[in-house]
């Protein structure tokens, strides 16, 4: 789905293999992630309706063209964006600081992984939302495969009872984007409430 | 959603109402329900692919010009199908017996919940799952507001501590037609280990 983007090498041994694509050069890995920390910022600041090709060009200070040659068009850009957003979470959660990352109790270990995918969906929620919605890549990312795999290792630490996989996959469908972008949008559910229900949920789970 | 088809007797009041349509005579529930009998056999028996208004029409012992009179076309005769499986599972949950129906513990009737939809699944997902994956039905069909509040309200019976309404979204994520198709389709689980799951789920958030 993401092809020539699982080439990064810190994470090359821990991430599914897409293809057997070359890996890019240091150059060419810091030209990209400099453009989509570009991208990321502007639908932080600005919503994803503001990522253009021509804005992402302006606020890293590279020409258009050299957007257009990386991603093809404004589609693999948001593509890409997706991608180096998971994978700046898998970072944080195989090897950033407690509560997130290593070294804290599996149970604020889940909290915390929750909190920090709402928090993505909070900024980059259109984005994520567009990707499940395409039957063939909502369950196919290889970025879902390595949180599930996380979930159902700290389902494990924590002594939960039961079905670990199947429990991971249900655990990760109450953050899907399509159902939290219900929650706060058709709902008018605030985020901080659906944070909450998180934590309870977790606590429920692993008491 | 599905205009017209919310106006049977025995739910007009506990269902949402959708738009001012007139109740339908007798005569014609009736026979709209004989052809969604008749479909809803033909998708159990022979798959979704089998539901051609032919074969409705021939299974029901109609003439063809009446499946098309009464439903349009075949996407209007699939969520016709759709929301009378609804609508019968709702009979069963508030009106029939237990597990499902009133007057057994709410921990059995969650369980029990579950395993029926999940049987539903079974036999038309496919069609569900298309459901799902329009972005304007996926959360818009009124049968799912009254399964939101059944769930919830067990939640609240079997005294669980939290967030009701957004836990009831939680669990119904996890029975959504498109997720439990990838598990027994995708990933080979079989269905019986899918209601298992469930089942210590219920148990583990009602414990």
């Amino acid at each position: 789905m993401f092809p020539g983007l699982y080439d990064d090498r810190v994470t090359s041994d821990l991430l599914p293999q897409i293809g057997a694509e070359q890996p890019e050069r240091g150059d060419a890995a810091r030209n990209r992630r400099l453009l989509l920390d570009a991208a990321a910022l502007l639908v932080a600041e600005r919503g994803v309706d503001a990522v253009t090709m021509d804005a992402v060009a302006c606020r890293a200070g590279v020409g258009k063209g050299t957007v257009f040659r990386r991603f093809g068009n404004r589609a693999g850009l948001m593509l890409a964006l997706l991608d180096h957003s998971e994978r700046e979470l898998q970072q944080a959660f195989m090897f950033g600081p407690p509560p997130l990352g290593p070294g804290a109790d599996p149970v604020d270990r889940l909290t915390a992984y929750g909190h920090a995918r709402l928090a993505l969906v909070e900024v980059q929620g259109d984005v994520m939302r567009a990707a499940e919605n395409t039957p063939e890549s909502r369950f196919s990312a290889p970025a879902r495969a390595v949180s599930l795999t996380h979930i159902a290792r700290l389902l494990h630490e924590a002594g939960v009872d039961g079905d670990h996989q199947l429990l991971a996959m249900s655990l990760t469908a109450t953050l899907d984007a399509t159902l939290v972008l219900h929650e706060t949008r058709d709902l008018g559910i605030p985020v901080a409430r659906i944070e909450q229900a998180w934590t309870e949920l977790v606590r429920l789970i692993t008491r």
